[in-house]
């Protein structure tokens, strides 16, 4: 650091306020107020960014604050807490504080369950938030499934951006590299390693466990959840090879266009047989084209990897990506927590490139 | 794509031009010529960007267009046909195309050889340039190592952008990953196979080839230069290092702070016994704290990678780096064209990173 650090009050005229909106407050939306916390000051030293908290909303309530709100009384204890809070009012939407901060608006940070087929209750609200000026940074996938051109098409429209990491694999940053990276080049082909849980039922079935079992184990240490079925399915996959490629390629692909198959009736000794025979069975995504008059062929699916492909290695909850390219040949990246602080660590390097003017700080 | 391709004097007047000089003509500037020839249409179709290259430099002289220069007359042939040209004026520098483009800025593409001491003569030019308002995409590493700070800081002052991906290992986007994806989070360690060349004489040796042996065969591959003491002896991977872990950490390191050996002096037989029991034998930098109250520690060697290494995987010409963080884990990004294409379409990102207001265009 090159400067002393910022503090408001002092070198704090220089701060760009960023007001905040949470919309969902579970895992995802507390992981994320938590990092905001722990973050707080390293944003106002390196990036001259004053994170403001202004609300945090439920799906049958919320609170909204006119100061900035302390962190720490939201965040400590669980979601149970936010409803314990003096500030909690029942009924509160998204609405009703896009409406009370119509002079100031900021970013809404999306959080809420998703539904693949309609995108609500997200698509209200970040359909409402663009209309109005602010930016969105989506964990929510649904939305960005099921109208993601629409929505990229509105904010281009109101100056203001839509951004997606939190929603295509968090903190494995698949659209910074897709997208930002691999600017000028064009993209022939994405393969993907997009969903932890399967890729670490199938790195457990490796080592001789059943499929039921290795669910099991899942679950019990959180990776899975209770209903497993969007993930061992391919669905989550899916979505996020949806939203990458959409970013990616600059397409509208829709959900219903990928023939989509997942692990659930996979044969116990097919993953041991082929770790035996040094490949490695993984749940892929592949959006790629046959050859150069095809169309784009959306799947997800069991894969045999060999060893010498640079998903090979990628085991347990870690997830990857390659980008097959003209220019800049084969791009692979690796890695990115795998769980709600990672998600938390998306959406604020997402906020990060909106108000920073860039995704690359100039330092 | 939504909208038809934007094409001059339809929807060309929502085109932003883009004036480039480039610096130094040999492989790389050629290169990148070239990259641009190929994707000047895309460029206007998908950024609304128009490149337009002003000039070219040689180290006795060069061209300067006051109009668009077409490009084939450029790029056609060997660097003698810069020379050949009815264009060319010996004794040409950049200072004098700054002067003459004084109202006209644009970006300085850096690509004249290194010297990593001085600095010279990248580091007259792109100091001009900055204090000028031009931007600047560098290939040339010696400028960086020498004064990466005092640059960027001249760049901010002037509100203009210093884009260094080119120099920083190239395809292989480091800085876009190091500096945007893991915006927010802290960096704790930084370790990368960062040398082409190195890498591939390490591989080769590992299916039972000398040194020498593989080093001549990565000279008649055009992999290795005539003199591979920049490579070999590992300064080429510190000088990559230092411009990573300045950009990434916010620091000041300078090339006589690593502690740099290289593979020249490698034992034939450690290199296929290391692969006989599952590990990989490479040259990698590192940027470390031993713990919490260390300063950082920079040094390149050879490292014995166990085969759940991140970079375990990486061979041949291809080059990796792993970034520790705190908040997203480890993320790895391996890949990236080790050519001067590769750089030459590294060069092309940063520029539509400048111009198209992100290194993430809103696609």
């Amino acid at each position: 650091m090159i400067f002393p650090p910022l503090e408001k009050g002092g070198w704090g005229d220089f701060l760009t306020s960023v007001n905040i909106v949470i919309a969902g407050f579970g895992r995802v939306g507390q992981a994320f107020a938590r990092v905001v916390a722990e973050k707080r000051k390293y944003c106002r030293d390196r990036y001259g960014l004053d994170l403001v908290l202004r609300a945090a909303l439920k799906s049958d309530g919320g609170i909204l604050c006119s100061e900035s709100l302390p962190l720490e009384s939201v965040i400590d204890g669980t979601s149970g807490g936010l409803r314990g809070s003096v500030l909690w009012r029942p009924g509160l939407r998204f609405a009703d504080v896009a409406s009370a901060m119509a002079t100031e608006p900021g970013v809404l940070v999306e959080c809420t369950p998703s539904d693949l087929r309609t995108g609500e209750p997200g698509l209200t609200h970040m359909a409402l938030a663009l209309q109005n000026g602010w930016h969105v940074a989506a964990a929510s996938k649904g939305a960005l499934v099921v109208k993601y051109r629409d929505l990229m098409n509105v904010a281009a429209g109101q100056g203001v951006r839509l951004m997606a990491s939190g929603a295509a694999a968090a903190a494995l940053p698949t659209l910074d590299v897709g997208v930002g990276s691999l600017a000028g080049a064009q993209v022939l082909g994405i393969e993907g390693i997009l969903n932890g849980t399967t890729n670490f039922i199938l790195t457990r079935m490796e080592e001789g466990v059943t499929y039921a079992e290795a669910l099991t184990e899942a679950q019990s240490r959180g990776i899975a959840e209770p209903d497993p079925t969007m993930d061992v399915d391919g669905w989550d996959t899916a979505a996020k090879l949806v939203i990458i490629g959409n970013a990616v390629i600059g397409a509208a692909f829709r959900l219903d266009e990928v023939a989509v198959s997942g692990i659930r009736d996979i044969a116990t000794h097919l993953v041991p047989k082929a770790a035996e025979a040094g490949k490695a069975l993984r749940l892929m995504g592949k959006c790629a084209k046959e050859d150069g008059t095809h169309p784009w062929k959306l799947e997800v699916g069991l894969a045999l990897l060999d060893a010498d492909h640079p998903l090979f290695g990628v085991r347990g909850t870690t997830k990857g990506v390659t980008f097959y390219t003209d220019t800049m040949g084969p791009v692979t990246v690796i890695g990115g927590r795998s769980d709600p602080r990672g998600t938390g660590a998306a959406l604020l390097k997402d906020i990060i490139a909106i108000y920073a003017g860039s995704s690359r700080p100039q330092n």
